[in-house]
């Protein structure tokens, strides 16, 4: 960590200035570009673009507010959970802009939007994603190398799904949710520790931990409907999306809670389910979102994926450990993976029902099946990578631990809260029979 | 808890669905509806509708951001303040959309716009405010059952204010301020528990909780405008809305701030105050938002509004539960109650300064009447029903506790922290001496 | 603190109020009104004013949740770091409304628009950043009166920025930030107090204050964009704003985390670099956002601005505590001085590049002056005026202490973890050998 961390992270930066100097300019006439998502050619003006703005604003929110609390919930890690999401965001968005861009328009220069800035964040979310599955277990230069290998990826898939396959996938559910989710399992899977497989003391939360990450959870769940929206071609599309997107996210908080109440013990509820499943609505709803479904089947798909996700986290996650050596540590399969797949599997039965033409149903398979297939590769290959041991990774006894890679101050009553884990009542009997 | 729950919020997502595939559609041609808060027919255009998306956002973000962390104040019900809001504002939501939507086309399929969304929005957060009021001593159950009555009788309450009063009411100061506090009051009234009259240990907020609650204040402060203007007919009344609510609530945090170090001993501020006082200049200019008040009256409501508020909380609140029976444990009485009658009052001395027709004052006197009377009524009904001792309401010394329905893995300084309030100076003593 | 401070908030507030009622009216008619940061007379229908509303509510949620929790920090002063913010903020607002419209209308009757209540919002800004330089050492009673004397002087200095040297400063890096900045060091070296130049027990932050502090300085990042485009009196240049912004943000996370880790023992990450000098790429590009420059030459300025940030924090910091008697508690200095004063010469640089008119040039170069000399004699002269000992300042010993103006009910792990500072290891080694 001494010199590689800095050294890599300002080379990377002078990378992405050279780069930016050599592609990048600003949007000069008319905009003419091909939207990713979206086989039209709006002719806007310029000045008109504008429109995007409270949207990207509210994306914006989701990757650095959103996701940065939602990966607090770790009683010792809140200032990498929040603080490192910050860090990959922050490269990834530069990165993404670049080489979506290069994709986009094969090579040439290219002209920044707002529609960039919202596909650059966006971007910058699959690695969120995926750094939930390794949270704890990685250092910040294993972060910054993945970034960059991920959004290549991910940048390459996208091309494959909008502009070969010509799929529809407007709140991303396959490209990012599910991209991001296998990407992250991939890479946990081979960087497995076996020696953590019975748990780890650090690896728990705290009342005050969970209540930060709820400030994730919720702007996630507030700003949903700007995320599956906002990329949408026209108005009318725009629209049904945002309204999809908020009845589906209703939908899942409703099954989300009776679920947990259902499956733990004494009927309680379960804060790890409350600050994730709430959410599967939201991703599952996002490949149709846009098209044309009422307002009903958008509850349908929120609530089964509602109760799909706490399902994971109650019985997958679990098996993923200790069957098959992939530890999942914010369980992005539950939340992102599966309801992604959900949602690619929703938009195939759509369209399945609506149309006679069966290359668009096959279109969307070979999207759901391209973004699985690119993110189990990409990652494992990453995984390989990230698992030369020259990256500053943590010893097993301090995972989940910031003091590894911050200066943490930790207050007195810290210090004493883990002496008094191992002593407390041995102690306390001591020193109560003593007096 | 242990079945009633799952299976009583899984039967209610089933209803709405069914209920949503049988009245709910998309916007499909020109808007042509009747807007609750205008009596005009604006003829625009579906693709316009999208306007009112940055205004929905932010009530949203008021909604579940701002309304929940302002519940998260007591020490050991975070989980709950927080949660147990998003699960009655999600479905309150969905029931709101639909019950709105048959009162105001009587019965027939109606379409959802953005506009439907802000006033779903809204009915939620009267069941929130009333939530307040009732604050740990009520099971989920229970506030599922509160949340499908009130907002029937508040979506009937607002029906006979817009559509048959034809008051005028844009930040619903009367119609959900008014009526979310009675409401709740009243519920409270019936659900007294006196074996609690002298207070319970969990009723105390800790420096941290405060703090949380914080967030939850400042995001209603900062979107207040957003809230009163949300609904406006045109773009000149939101314009008027959202510059008087501006300036009213910074009114009401400098005399709040001043009247909490008047009556706290020794001139310091309380927190109670602060976080909620400062909020009153937002309900309170809500009715007379839009209408043609300059900016100094905005500010001498507000001014007002924050002094009544703090008032409240040091003299009315334990009048209220000493001596009225009724307990309240957010002082919604004084956030909401107070300033929304304040609310209800101003416009009618504007209207009654400004007019010579005196239909339109006798008209928002019956609109502030009809409001507190419904929400009377249909609080102590809906106390009533809660009262069958069926519905798994915590025992006295459960209160105040989110491990009575919720996983709580309190850290050892928290059961430490429990054990030492018994045994503290005791144990100290004793220590120190053997030692 | 018993009676002054009620009886000269309310006072204030009286004359807010009358203020008001003489001076500030609607828009009524077209717009007309000259922009502070732009010499064009733009002829905007009224009704359209309403563009500027979501980034209104972007630069309302930095001002009262970005800069509040950025201030929550210290361990014991949450509650004055957040609710002293929105203090200032409240009462600044209406004194900014009001003191500009008097500046721009030469003392005339004044509209308000939405673009006022941004200008207003601002001036606030300034106040807050001072703020950061006392923070802990002043009572609310001083921050009353800096809130009038520095809006005063700063809208004072904007007049002349804006209208007499007509230079361009879109994100006010130069009349906001450096002014706020260096007027908060002038304070902060009048009331230097020696007693505590080896630094206070309170004066340090723990686990979640620092994580209630990454709350506001996310905030603060996200919307920064806004904050650099709101005023801009065209749409290209506002889409200009938001991209340099974007971008400038994201290079200076980079090299701010890349430098901390440099200059911290062990490569080790700091929280304090981390939650503010990621800002600082927002500071420094806000002379010249608006500009024609290429997006790579804001991802330097950014960088530059980043790495200067934490160096400030290592080294300028402890010098100017130690050397120059000058306690600046939030380091305003590295997040506001510098970066601000990087902005001013970037604009001069970028201008001197581009055109051959010289009196550009020097136009700006005479807004940075003025900006920083107006601060230095404001901020000397505020010093003075609050160094009279009548205004309940704090002693020294209860300096960065909530409970002296606040109730504070600190829970018993608390009281304990300050017993525990002085007794913990002599007391435990006692207790386990006696038993």
């Amino acid at each position: 960590m001494r010199f590689t961390f800095p050294l890599l992270a300002i080379g990377l930066e002078v990378v992405m200035i050279v780069l930016f100097a050599l592609f990048v300019q600003y949007e000069t006439g008319p905009n003419t570009s091909q939207k990713p998502n979206s086989t039209e050619l709006p002719a806007m003006d310029p000045d008109t673009s504008m429109d995007s703005y409270p949207h990207f604003q509210d994306v914006h929110v989701m990757v650095f507010a959103g996701f940065g609390f939602l990966m607090t919930f770790l009683r010792k890690y809140g200032f990498s959970g929040v603080g490192i999401n910050l860090l990959i965001a922050a490269l990834g968005l530069q990165w993404g802009t670049f080489i979506q861009g290069i994709f986009r328009k094969h090579g040439q220069k290219f002209q920044i939007e707002i529609q960039n800035m919202i596909h650059a964040d966006f971007s910058a979310v699959t690695v969120l994603i995926s750094f939930g599955a390794v949270l704890g277990k990685t250092s910040p230069i294993q972060m910054l190398i993945m970034t960059i290998i991920e959004i290549t990826v991910f940048a390459a898939n996208e091309f494959l799904v909008f502009e070969v396959f010509l799929a529809s996938d407007i709140g991303e559910s396959m490209t990012i949710h599910a991209f991001g989710a296998y990407f992250g399992l991939a890479v946990a899977g081979i960087l497995y520790r076996s020696r953590l497989k019975e748990g780890h003391p650090n690896e728990e939360s705290v009342y005050h931990s969970d209540m930060f990450a709820m400030i994730g959870s919720l702007f996630l769940w507030i700003f949903w409907p700007s995320f599956n929206s906002a990329t949408a071609s026209d108005a009318k599309k725009q629209y049904r999306a945002i309204v999809n997107t908020y009845f589906s996210l209703a939908a899942s908080v409703v099954t989300a809670y009776a679920c947990s109440s259902l499956l733990e013990s004494r009927g309680k509820l379960n804060m790890v389910h409350i600050q994730n499943a709430t959410l599967a609505g939201g991703v599952a709803v996002g490949t149709c979102a846009d098209m044309e479904i009422p307002p009903y089947y958008a509850m349908i798909i929120g609530s089964i994926a509602g109760v799909v996700s706490v399902i994971g986290f109650k019985f997958l996650t679990p098996f993923f450990t200790t069957k098959l050596r992939i530890h999942d540590t914010c369980g992005v399969h539950n939340l992102h993976g599966l309801p992604g797949v959900i949602g690619g599997l929703a938009s195939i039965i759509t369209i399945a029902l609506e149309k006679s033409d069966w290359t668009v149903v096959v279109s969307q398979a070979a999207a759901l099946g391209s973004s699985i297939a690119t993110a189990l590769v990409g990652g494992l290959i990453t995984g390989v990578i990230l698992k030369i041991p020259i990256w500053a990774q943590p010893p097993d006894e301090d995972c989940y631990d910031d003091s590894v890679y911050w200066e943490v101050l930790y207050s007195v009553k810290d210090v004493y809260d883990d002496y008094t884990r191992q002593s407390f009542a041995h102690h306390m009997s001591r020193c109560l029979c003593a007096s």
